[in-house]
Order: C-alpha cells, then sequence, then structure tokens
C-alpha cells in the first residue's frame, strides 16, 4: 500500500525552508527517501525536491497541495506534488529517423519509462509498421509551407484530445511555429544532434566535419522560440577522428542521440528537471 | 563574518529525520546552503550531509556537538560537524614518481585545495628539492625489509607530531604493514594505478597490458588491512589501445591516477565522503 | 564498378613487408583507400590491414589469394582477402533480455550493419514475435542440465546449415560447453555486462554494487574455452554512484552493452579485428 | 646504433604511392615501425606518415629530402623528414594562471616530453621563481595597448635568436596581432578554455555558465589570424551541472585544459599532425 510522491518547490532563499518542507512531511507520516536541494546563489532562488512515500490513508494531488498552501505562501513559494503512480502521458513525435524512437520503445516495452504513450505523430509514413506493432497509434500529419499552420492545429489538437502532459520531438525535422512553441512551454523536449551552442540549425554534423571538431555531441534541451536556444537539459559527446565523414559522424552521433534523449525524458518523467530562467536544474 | 560549517549524520532510517536536523539548524539560526541524503534501503541506514552558515556569534564545533545531543541519541546517530575555515592537515607519502604529488602541490599553490601540507616523507630523495622549493618539510624514511618496522614507528610518530588529519599515498610505492592500515584506518587514501577489482597488487600497467584491455583506471581508496581492496572514493578511466606499450600505458595512466587522487582528496576535505562498510558515500 | 576489398597479413616482422604488399596490389590496379600496420616489437610480429578498390575486371576472392602466394610465403605471411560486397552471415543468440538485440536489429534495419541475419536462436520464447516481425527465422532451442549437449549440437548443426561465418551472443545467458567454444573459436563474440577482468561470471553488477565501483562496464571478446576470459575487443564504462541499487546498475549498464556491442560487432564484419595471441589487434 | 625518423607525405591521390614510397624506404634498408595514412576523398588529397628506424651508416635529414626528390615530385608531393633524435626547440608563454605550464614543465621533467625548452615568456613576472627553479630562462615582457607592437617585435625576435620551432600559449592572455600570427603560421598552438567553436573569445566559462551546458570542455589547436578559428588539434570535455558557479568551472576546468595542451604538443612534436586546409590530420 506504499506509494511514492514527489515534492518540487522553488522559492527565494531565506532561513528556515527545509526544516518547515521537512516538518509538513513528517506531520504528513510522510517518509522521505530522496531529498536534495540547490540554492542559485547568485539569483537568490532556492529548489528542492523530496521524494516521499505514504502508506496507509492516500492523500489525493489536490489534499497535498492544498495541505502545502500555508507553508508555500509564507515562503513565496511555487510548488508541485506528483504521483509517481501516474505516468504522464508522451507523445512522441518523429519524421524518417528511427533510432530515437526505436530507442525510446525499446525501453518502454522493457519496463524502463514509466510512461504512457497514447500516440505517435510523423510528417511521413516510415515508422507506421514499426509503431502499430507495438499497439501504439500512429497519425502521419504531411507537411509543406503551405499546410504547415493546419498540420500543426492538428497536431495541437492532438495534444489536446489524447490529454498530453509531454511532447517529445525524436529527431522530428520539423521547425515548429512561435505558436506552438508557446503553446507546449516547458511540455516539449527536443533531442538536437550537436553539443550546442555549436553548430545550431540544419545540417550539424556537416557544419562539425567542416570545423574539424575531434568530439560530436547532442542536446536534449526543452523546446522555445529561439529555435536551439531553449533550456538544456542533458548533453553528451563522442570522439571523433579526421578520418570520419559526415556520414560517419551521422552513424556514430545516433547513439549519442539515443542515450542523451532517453536521459533527458527518464529525469523530466522522474520530476528531476526544474526549469531556472534559460536553464535547468536536474537533481540528482 | 560568516562562516561555513559542514554537518554529517548517520543513523538508521525511520521518519521525521530530515525535520528534526533541519529544524534543530533553523533554531542556531544557520542557513542551509547544500544538503544532501542518502538511504541505504538495503541496510536501512540514513546519510545526510548539510552545508551551512553562520553569521554574528560563531559557536565552536563543542558546542555544536553537544548541543545536537538529544537529537543525536534519540535518532541513535552518529553525527560530526566540521568548521570549513579550519584547514586539514594533509601528509603525503611519495616515492620517486612524481606526477600526483606534484599534481597536488600544483593545485594547493593554486589555492584550489584548502589543507595544510606540514610535511611531505618519502622512502627515496628524489623529491627533496622540489618539495622544499614550496616550503615544505622533506623527510626521507628510507625503508627495507629488516628496517620497516622502525620506518614506520617514524612514520606513525610523524603523524602524531605533526598532529596529521589525513595521509595521502601518493604514488607511495610501499606496502604499509596491518598495523599501520589499523592506525590510519579511514584517514588514509592510496592511489591505486588500475581500475579496481581489476589489477591488485603490483605491476597493474603490465597486467592490464597482458590481458589486452581497451580502457586502463585508477582508483582512490582508503587503506584497509586488505591490500587494495578498502573502500573506493573515485575511479576514472582512459582509453587505450593495441598499440600501447606497457610503457605507453604508464605515461596515459599518470593523467588519471593525478586528476582521480586530486577529486577524492578534494572530496573527503569537503567532507563529502561517509564510509558505509566496505563503500562509501560520496556526496554530490 | 568498383568495388572494396580487405588484406588482412601477419608475419614475422623484418624490412619489406610494406613495399612488397602495396606494390603488389599496385600491379593489380588497385587504389589503397585506407591502410595501417601494427607491430608489436616484443613478439616481434607484423599485422598490417588494407582495404583497397578494383574497378574493371574484378578477381575472385580466390584469384587473390593464390596470386599472393609467393609474397605470402616468401614473408611466412598468414593473409586473407575478403570482398566488402558480401555480407558474414550471422547468428544471434538471445535469452529473454532484449536490449542487445533490439539494437543490433534497429541498426541493421537503418542499413549501418552490413551483415546478412538467417536466424536468431533462443532457449526462450520471448523475442519470437519481435525478431519475426523482421522477417527473420528464429529458432527456440530449450535448454536444461539434461538437454544441454542435445541443445548444442542443434545450436551447432543451424550454425553449419545456415552457413554462419560468426555468431553473436546478444545476452544469451548460457555458458556454451569447451566443445561448442572450440568449434566457434575466432567464429563468437559475447557481450559480458562487466569491465572485464572485474567481475566475471555470474551476477557481474550485484558484484559491482557490492564492491562499491564508481563506474560500470561492458566487454564484448571472443568466446574461447575460459569463460569470460577470451580475447577483449571492446570496452566501455559509464559512471555510478553509491546512490544506485543493483537494478539501477542493470537499467543503466545496458546502454554501455548494447554500444559495445554493437562496436565490436561492426570492426569484426569490417574486417579490423585480428588475433594476436590472448588479445587482438583492432584496426582504426 | 639505431636511430628513428618520420617521413610525412602529402599529394593528390592516385595509385601506387604508398609502394613508391615504402619501396624507396625499403631501399634505404630503413624498417618501417608504424605507418598510417589517410585519404580525403572529399578533397582528392593522401596524407601519409611513417616512422622508420635505420642503423650503421645515419643519412641526414637533408640526404634523405634529397634522395627522395624523384618520387616526390613525380607524385606531385609535399614531403618532410623529421629527425626524432633532435628535440624540437620550444618557447613557452604564459600570463598568470599557471596549471598549463606547471603541467608541461611536470611531464618535460619526467622525460615524457622530448622537446628542448630554451625559454618561458610572460607579460609577467609570477611564474618567474618556478621557471628558474627548472633552471629555464625567464623573459618578462609586459605589454600594454600602448607598447604591443614593440612587445610582439621582442617576442618574435626572440623566437629568432633562440632558434625556436613552436611556441605554446599555455594560458597566454593576450590576443596576437595578425602580423605575429602570420609570422607563426603552423607554429604556434594555443589552448582555448572551452569546446569551439562553442564560447569563442573572452570569458568562455562564464558563457557557458550562462548557457547552462551540462559539459565543458577545452580545445588545443593552431593559431591564426581569425580568434579562435585555427584547426584543431585535440579537444575534450568534463561533466558539470547545474550547482557549479562559474568559479567552479574555472577549477574543473583546468584539468581538462592541461590534459589537452599536452596531448596536442605531444603528438605535434611526435609529427602526428598535418595541417589539411583548416582542419587537422592526427594520425594515430
Amino acid at each position: 500500500m506504499r506509494r511514492d510522491y514527489i515534492l518540487i518547490v522553488q522559492c527565494p532563499d531565506r532561513r528556515g525552508i527545509v526544516a518547515a518542507v521537512s516538518s509538513f512531511l513528517s506531520q504528513k507520516h510522510a517518509n522521505i527517501v530522496e531529498a536534495s536541494q540547490f540554492m542559485d546563489e547568485a539569483a537568490g532562488q532556492f529548489y528542492m525536491r523530496a521524494r516521499f512515500s505514504l502508506d496507509g490513508h492516500l492523500p489525493t494531488i489536490t489534499e497535498l497541495e492544498n495541505g502545502f498552501c500555508e507553508i508555500g505562501e509564507c515562503f513565496s513559494m511555487r510548488w508541485e506534488f506528483h504521483d509517481l503512480a501516474i505516468k504522464p502521458r508522451v507523445l512522441i513525435a518523429v519524421s524518417k529517423i528511427p533510432h530515437c524512437l526505436t530507442d525510446l520503445l525499446g525501453r518502454w516495452r522493457a519496463g524502463l519509462l514509466p510512461i504512457e504513450i497514447p500516440a505517435v505523430i510523423s510528417n511521413h509514413e516510415d515508422m507506421r509498421a514499426f509503431v502499430e506493432w507495438h499497439n501504439i497509434p500512429y497519425y502521419c500529419l504531411p507537411v509543406t509551407a503551405a499546410t504547415k499552420t493546419g498540420q500543426e492545429d492538428t497536431f495541437a489538437r492532438l495534444v489536446d484530445d489524447l490529454d498530453i502532459d509531454l511532447v517529445v520531438l525524436a529527431r522530428y525535422m520539423q521547425v515548429l511555429s512561435s505558436r506552438l512553441c508557446a503553446r507546449l512551454a516547458g511540455k516539449c523536449i527536443n533531442i538536437h544532434h550537436s553539443f550546442l551552442p555549436s553548430f545550431k540549425g540544419a545540417g550539424p554534423y556537416s557544419q562539425a566535419h567542416k570545423r574539424g571538431v575531434k568530439l560530436i555531441g547532442a542536446t536534449a534541451h526543452y523546446v522555445t522560440m529561439d529555435l536551439d536556444e531553449g533550456p538544456i537539459i542533458e548533453q553528451d559527446v563522442q570522439r571523433v577522428t579526421h578520418a570520419h565523414t559526415p556520414a560517419d559522424l551521422v552513424r556514430i552521433g545516433r547513439d549519442v542521440e539515443s542515450v542523451v534523449l532517453a536521459r533527458a525524458l527518464t529525469w523530466h518523467v522522474e520530476r528531476r528537471v526544474v526549469l531556472n530562467g534559460d536553464k535547468t536544474v536536474v537533481f540528482p
């Protein structure tokens, strides 16, 4: 009957926050299983994440959030409670390049990604058979310059209709309009195939080859209206040499892309990632 | 007038620990700057590290430790307070291979290692000029099978006389006797030039070459009576190929050894490392 | 009409080998696209790999090998020619844990693994649907202590009947008998889920957790009669902390296992890997 | 009486190059110890590096270069021979930040860097005592906007007078004028404390902190007139988190800087690095 919850708290720094929060949890008979905090000294902002378990009577998220009001307001906090038994509903978008999608579905099938996947959308038909084999609905929404607005409306309507909590752009090779970016703010993760801020925009592996870098990378970030400028969640790199062609970089890079996106998504659904302006706090 | 302190707490897990500890600190008008905790669910043990600052009246460590008695005993805790303004006194031991010593002294001179170095000891004269140039006393304690007991007595006496908090074996190519190991329990860090538990004992790079591994490593660990079996603090690796000779491995490995030892020492003096049986907790 | 070939040469070191080999290729109007060599000075052995292209009249492998006889015998060489247009036939063996198989099939489907996969075998039914979805025949060969010999006979017969060039144990959780190991010598790659020689045998992640290592790894190696002692092709590691449970290590390790096995297999089929006693030469 | 040499060759790709070069070496009774080649298919350029040994009568570099003329001209090559017994003369430039200099001198003292260091120059006095302790002359050349031209003239004159083969900017915090860059073309290595092309120019760690990257890096490159745009020799990275301040990044980054610069310098003096337009070929 034990159930695990996450509490995320953010507020201006001052004395007594941890004491207040942990006393609240203690009064609720919660057992704190993990906790970490971060004090952004330059910004004077305090961030805390606690994972706690309850047994016996299990309150709703609304009850928890209401009960926390007094402390939260006293410290001018923003706070969220999450019930880890409720899996976030994730919409995955893909174009033709399969590896990130394949990797995510592999983890999901293996029970390693605690999410629901109500649908995969794509601007191409290529991945339909693979996705449907997993019993996941596949929506093909082709897009041209002329139909982009309408296509994005359909995209957005799916997000609503399917009650989506998070959109993952798993090598979805379309730049979202500002309007859609704004609508998905904080709820859309993209994988960019470079070590940002190097090689923004199109063809990052060609750019990397041209510059002669000795490592290539991938970056998972929240999507914002500024292309490839959103808050970074995770990055990693892989060594390359002068002998690698742009095609080799594409091949080598796919493993980094898959792993970086999977880590970012996992941390997001474990509620380890909190926005701090243009940056993220990623609780260990 | 602000001063920073560390509190380390370890006890059987139960509800209310964080609330009790943070309320204590809050009552002392302490500001918690960093905190993290670890719950070893298998062992039922809870570990916590908090860095907090005080201003105005500054209590002594003894006052803090006494004040904490009531909570500590109530939860069956082991607890320690450390004043970060008091630098640990570290004795470095070296033989002929200089790179770990050179690296540590470079960091220390650059103000990056908050320690005192009352002395360097060695079983050889080789590093005397370099050490003395840093205005650090150098004790040469040659050792043979016949003189080992006496040499270790002198070693131990220096630890006492110089009021040493930590001994760092920075490529000190002598196996300490069980007696000396026991005496320095939890207070002696060694750097072993392999990725333990691979290649214990002598000549790890030759062993690694013979086995044809594709990565070589280094391990910093607390010294215990079981050679190369002590609790691991930090490890890292470096890629090698079939084309590298044992001499190449020695050359490549020196960078990993230096960095791994420096990280372990830094974390130890920042009081991030806590023993958990044969293992360590290293607080982020 | 251009076609690419690999030449692998191994012989006692002496003057003039490269000149003789490259003159031979030059006379055949071959264009050397890649070449590298390795001189094991301790063993006095010379290894060379050249990738060359031909156009116009394309000789057979037998013609190339016969034509090379004179030089080869003059230098006491062992030599092999491979036609890169002929894809090796690879049999993949798996038990229940899917990630290495999933990863290999993903690469293969994406055109990144130039191999044929005539069959997947397993001692369980779990992966049948996934494999058959790829239009690859799936043979389930259950095994118990009592039936092991017969099961291995069936395994070996499949290797013969399907004209298999290489067997890949992609988390096939069975120890092969010495007889089968001998039969597959140099033609069977295993992925072991530890950084060998640490944590041989069963439960390497539990062993790693117990020892408190700070990095976990994976090792791809040729299978020999000595369990987990075969020549290492590739290894890699991933950082872990005290907070990771054995189950976390399993989850984190799967990515390293997949990538290490994929690299080893790729290098094998690109004919970059040559046995050098108990070790490998892996040509860059 | 054995002596080792390096031959570097670069030419338009065509058949028979390796055969011609290796036959030449074979006729000279040279033993090829290492060799590798690279074919830039896009550019149609071929690069080769061979390390060979001679014994008995040892020719001069001029004799070797002259003897090679016929082949070299026949294939429109650029070629260089180097005698590994002749150590390059390296001038190190530093400002106040010591770690790269300290690291290089440590390697040099340990016999791991086969170079002469005729002098260290700096625009500050800070490192004089440390450098002079190594019996290396120290030239302090202070610089202001007003005196920059004169200071660079003195710098250039030292390069001439001391017969310098290579200048290493080991955290020399001055931007060289275009005139001096041109003069030192291909003979000057800089370490930049970011993963280029990210964070060019001043304050890369502040820029990295502001962007919230999860890895920081360092880049060793040849100096050209375009600031931080020169051909990259080596790069590496180190993981950081949201909790690291800009000062932490500086501290963490110093290890990457030291190692990356040391690798680049080592490869340069081993003649592994060849310019390929705006990029480098780094022979393994």
